[in-house]
């Protein structure tokens, strides 16, 4: 769930934050991976949607089932983001009455054969005409009332990781092919107390942005850290979206012992400061500069 | 849940529902108004999407607010038919560059009305850009597990009873002013034992018809009996869609209870059958003749 963020020029999520309505039931509302739901005394019950737009989030000539692949993988990016797991998913498709048929059972196979691998069940959806080809995937999830990590947790001293390298992932068809961290989150929330999560969507400068301003803290990041996907620079690294990794913190004592894990490869590129501190980059001579957001924006 | 019929032409639900990846520990998938899944031991959880698309669901003059009003009511309504009361609400909107601030308030401000009529609590969503404009709700649901209805359950000799007048629903704006019939359908649920329920979002003749396969019955309507809205023809209130009353059926016995009942105006327009009998409208001179479905299809 990319939340409302991206109407930004709109001012909208403030309005829309206050006008949507909420019982009092609800555990976390809009601004975060997904939503916080009461299920039962251990478990809470996460929701989140996503929607592609053919021409915004893929092209007319991409190969129909890294779509569907890619439409069910974002929400699914989500939930892990959240410590949870995925469970049950509705599909909701806009069809040009160009579309071909295989066009669209390809959408479908993608979206399955994904569906299958995470242990996602597709129990409906609504198929409507539309002018352009639109994806929209609503997800539900589960995780253990002590395994939800918010974005609002971290704190100073905490230790800054990313799961994988960042960049580039329009040119190299990362931003379809990705795999969901559910592995990485899943052994974090059992293993460790992560303090804050969130999913890399719009950019890592963007993304960990959330994170410090739902967190009331600021955080210096190592350059030289940064993970790059080849042929990526810093910039793109830092700005580019898509990458679907997961940025996560950790308390100074976890960081300790996570370092010495060997199951996944991750990368520590930071610390969490005081938020008065703000936003910084140590580049290569270690001079700090204030990270200025430029993440993809949709207006 | 419109379900995945409407892509009718291309055949394409058997291919979807044999694609669709389903989990053991799902109660109810692909085929009814929402999917039924486990809660707990006493409650299910129902999940359903329904995508509006501007050109096709809404014209572009339309009331913006009446428009977010409707792209919520739609999905209550698909919960009210299986018997559940709904919860909380996600909502991805595809928004055009050349949209107004004012036209998007509205959308969520007509939606939010009408989920704190119905307690709904609004959790998230996605906004993204989009040639015309798309607005996407899911919307979770309760049951208690005995309170589950689904298309499947009619039998012969069950009474066909409908919630309101229908046909025309376009030209009068009920389809987007129309009240979900919840209040109904919990009654319903909570003080007889409707044995299948639907709600007419294609019209009475296409979605009774599901009810049909589904349960392997036919029905015989009788045509003077079908509630018609003001200046509706039989064949408008049989095909016309978006009506969003429910049509439902009681056996004889509960029937012969529920006429008795003063809390709603209910309809009764005819009896299940035999399959092999069909689904044939009794005219005003008693002849019996085949009703060809002519429901609202997308393609």
């Amino acid at each position: 769930m990319r939340s409302l963020k991206k109407i930004g020029e709109f001012g909208l999520i403030g309005t829309i934050k206050k006008s949507a309505h909420i019982e009092k039931e609800v555990i976390k509302g809009i601004g975060d991976d997904t939503a916080v739901l009461p299920l039962d005394k251990k478990r809470n019950l996460l929701l989140t949607t996503d929607m592609l737009v053919e021409g915004v989030h893929f092209s007319v000539k991409e190969n129909r089932k890294l779509v569907g692949r890619k439409a069910l993988a974002v929400s699914i990016s989500d939930i892990a983001a959240m410590g949870g797991v995925p469970k049950f998913a509705v599909v909701s498709i806009g069809i040009p009455n160009s579309a071909c048929e295989r066009g669209i059972k390809d959408i479908y196979e993608g979206l399955s054969r994904i569906a299958k691998e995470f242990g996602v069940s597709v129990v409906g959806g609504d198929t409507v005409q539309s002018k352009k080809l639109v994806i929209n995937v609503a997800l539900t999830g589960e995780s253990g009332k002590k395994d939800i990590v918010l974005r609002s947790g971290a704190k100073p001293d905490d230790v800054v990781f990313v799961t994988g390298a960042l960049g580039q992932s329009l040119k190299t068809k990362k931003h379809l092919k990705f795999i969901p961290r559910l592995a990485h989150a899943q052994y974090l929330v059992k293993c460790f107390k992560p303090s804050a999560m969130i999913d890399i969507s719009d950019g890592l400068s963007s993304d960990l942005a959330h994170v410090l301003n739902e967190s009331k803290v600021g955080a210096v990041i190592d350059e030289k850290a940064i993970p790059r996907a080849k042929g990526a620079t810093v910039a793109q690294a830092l700005s580019d979206g898509e990458d679907f990794e997961l940025v996560f913190t950790l308390p100074k004592k976890e960081a300790e012992f996570f370092r010495r894990q060997k199951k996944f490869k991750v990368y520590e590129i930071g610390i969490i400061v005081q938020k008065k501190k703000g936003f910084m980059l140590r580049d290569s001579k270690g001079k700090l500069n204030k990270i200025i957001r430029k993440g993809y924006g949709h207006f």
